[in-house]
């Protein structure tokens, strides 16, 4: 009986390309991508919050529901997530409780192999190749590989690191505004638009209460507006932030990765406020991070990473 | 029938002296004392951390901890929770769905009157007269009651309020500390003492994920302590931290409050970092929050305060 279902699967094996799934997940969203071995990316899709440290349901669901709008996205059957050999990177995985809860998931795909954020995004930012990313999204962090030594800084959580992040932006623009409530810090365009997102101060108390960094972090867009129309109290948090980014990108630099890249969803917004040398050592990322997963998957299965879409097949 | 029971009611209320609680619910923990209408002050318990904002059942539970232990403590029967007429003083209770949680608790006591912590200790303080008070403990805010007028500051929560408190004051050293972890800022006495709390990253993060303000306040002995032995981060927190109290203490101080005092568990810790100035403004208070809170009962059921214990009757 054994027998004949592996003789089954084998045939099915050799019958259809192998897919490949990419997850990275992020305190606010996670982001899907579906990438067949011959023929490359199929698809991609976004779910919602996949942040496994604070709530493992909701990164499990999130997870599923991206992966099945990449699916529809590459037009292939919801049915084939079980063909699906995926790489999930996910922060807050190496914490023991959060992997073992990852690895005790009935997941719907052929294969899953989880790994942290930080590595997938380093992966896919210089295609497998030594260097170094610092991550800015919702929260952040720092990381580098080189020959046999590998570094990470920050990344410590919400509300005690991070800093730089957006959750961080949200929170000391919060901060500032309910002092600018209080009339002990001067009012302006960025704490008249933080309260303004409340009713009173019985609903700011009740929804910020107990609130998960990507709450926060929703209060960082203010941040940035009012930086950009002369806000001099918005400005003086994105550079103190963006300071301690460029302190971990120093501090990376130290192992001479031959790359340094900037990624997650507020990468783009933070460099410009980083210190003027830094700017310097820095260079795109060449993929995604959930291309980054799509090869550490890959790499796992046995597969080389790039060799022209020709898998070594696992 | 109603007629028959109000009168054995009031038989029993003239056979019995009638029995106060007052209790002062805090973050880390909460205080009930005992009073008699016409002996004073009977005995007095502590119990669990009492946030209502943060978790109602375990303030309720803390909250009947600290009774039953005031009650041995004052020779009373455990039965006679049934006899005391209760002012419950809690942070949070400004929030509307604490509020009503409250007001649905089935409790045992013979009638129960819920105030704010600030407006109890406000009472307190000042024996019920007009005054002012800073609230230092797990949390942080200002009151000051003048005539008619009232002036609330800060206790906005945590993270983003209670700058100056415990639980600020511990969030500020494990943030020092990561960054010395992570070799970004200079390791002290202080962040080698919050390291040591941990036994690596991984348990670090797993203990303050999500962490309550009282396990972030469990970290402020140790800066009290660095900073005594002289360790300037720890000096730095501590100083911020008065500063915004003492800026607290001048706004109160615009209303002409006749007397203005610090209370709470950090209070006696906190004064002397506080400016110059403002220390000369701040005076003892005269009794604690919880006997505030048992003045507050008083006064909800008809009694005068201050007339030497006796009290016109309810």
């Amino acid at each position: 009986m054994l027998e004949y279902k592996v003789a089954i699967q084998n045939k099915t094996t050799q019958a259809k390309e192998q897919l490949f799934l990419g997850v990275d997940g992020g305190g606010t969203k996670c982001r899907a991508v579906i990438y067949s071995a011959s023929r490359g990316w199929l698809g991609e899709g976004i779910g919602g919050p996949a942040n496994a440290a604070v709530d493992i349901q909701q990164t499990q669901d999130s997870i599923l529901q991206a992966t099945y709008q990449a699916l529809t996205n590459a037009e292939l059957e919801q049915s084939q997530i079980g063909d699906l050999i995926a790489g999930i990177a996910l922060a807050g995985v190496n914490i023991p409780s959060v992997q073992s809860a990852m690895e005790a998931w009935q997941h719907p795909f052929s294969q899953m192999f989880i790994t942290h954020d930080l590595k997938a995004a380093c992966i896919g930012a210089h295609k497998g190749s030594d260097g170094a990313v610092i991550i800015v999204g919702t929260g952040s962090c720092g990381y580098a590989v080189v020959g046999n030594e590998e570094l990470e800084l920050g990344g410590h959580g919400f509300p005690h690191g991070d800093k730089g992040s957006g959750s961080w932006i949200g929170l000391e623009a919060v901060k500032h505004s309910l002092e600018a409530v209080d009339g002990i810090a001067a009012s302006s365009e960025m704490s008249q638009a933080v309260w303004g997102r409340f009713q009173d101060t019985s609903d700011m108390i009740t929804r910020l209460n107990g609130a998960k960094p990507r709450e926060f972090a929703s209060f960082a867009d203010i941040v940035f507006q009012a930086a950009a129309n002369g806000d001099e109290n918005a400005s003086a948090i994105l550079k103190e932030g963006a300071h301690y980014l460029s302190v971990l990108v120093r501090k990376l630099y130290c192992l001479r990765p031959p790359r340094i890249s900037v990624v997650g969803g507020l990468a783009h917004r933070m460099v410009p406020w980083m210190d003027e040398d830094v700017k310097f050592m820095l260079e795109e990322p060449l993929e995604s991070p959930q291309q980054g997963a799509v090869y550490f998957a890959i790499k796992k299965v046995g597969g080389q990473i790039f060799n022209g879409h020709k898998l070594i097949s696992a």
